[in-house]
């Protein structure tokens, strides 16, 4: 699969005093009405059981200048647990969940239903509120590496996709 | 959800002589043992009843070459049915759903499970075979139109996301 670009998230939980994340790269918009997205989570990840216990998570999506953040809630360097929250500014919306305050947007989301996959839990999720809107450009993983998107294109798009046909 | 960026595929599916198909961004990696993906397609789309009658899908990974193609699955130019596939190369591999010959990568699947949620449709898919792997740039979704990778960047990635964490 890593023919398949995507855009990169962090996303996010808290339960209690205690917040966890994970960079992720398998997240992706369900319907617009109700709001909503799914999440694909190794159940090896650090933060796996606490999004499973909480209910909730936010879904952060970076900027290529968060490709430092976007490595350590990768686990590259080792950091653990709340430790990862040290960079960023962070805040919260409704529900809880860290939201990075200057992402692309940041989905804060009620877990709606959970199913177990394989190696991984299948989140879906409606989002209670969004924030954001950044002008910056994302970052993208794509060919197992990050990267970004071509100079100057990504606010002058080509065509669109109307709709499902 | 049109900060997140996002690949760009056609999904494809077979019943009988008929296929039928459409452009989506909402497909991703589910697990890697077994190989698996989501793909998330609208109900009202033309595809969806037959890939839910057929339970097998294709999903063509698109490059940067195949914006038209991407238009014409989208249902830009109202070309519907069997008649999308006039352009294009296409082969089938295991299902018999229909497979891009020079696409990024082809992920032929069969539906492992489905659920109606909200205005959509998950498919959960085993992949029974993939094909590709070419060594184009990809055509990317965001902001809602179609742009590209930065120049050079696709090929020469940054250090990538080892495992979840």
């Amino acid at each position: 699969m890593r023919q398949l670009a995507s855009g990169v998230s962090i996303i996010t939980t808290r339960h209690g005093t205690q917040r966890r994340g994970l960079t992720a790269t398998s997240v992706c918009s369900l319907s617009l009405e109700p709001p909503s997205l799914v999440a694909c989570v190794n159940r090896s990840a650090e933060a796996h059981d606490m999004i499973a216990a909480s209910r909730c998570l936010c879904v952060n999506v970076l900027a290529a200048h968060h490709q430092l953040l976007a490595e350590i809630f990768a686990a590259r360097d080792g950091t653990k647990g709340d430790s990862r929250f040290l960079r960023g500014n962070w805040g919260t919306l409704v529900t809880g969940a860290p939201f990075l305050t200057d992402s692309l947007a940041a989905f804060d989301c009620e877990v709606w239903h959970s199913s177990e996959l394989f190696t991984h839990t299948l989140f879906v999720c409606r989002v209670v509120t969004a924030h954001g809107m950044a002008s910056d450009d994302p970052l993208v993983y794509f060919d197992g590496g990050f990267t970004g998107l071509a100079s100057g294109s990504a606010r002058h798009p080509a065509r669109g996709i109307g709709r499902q046909g």
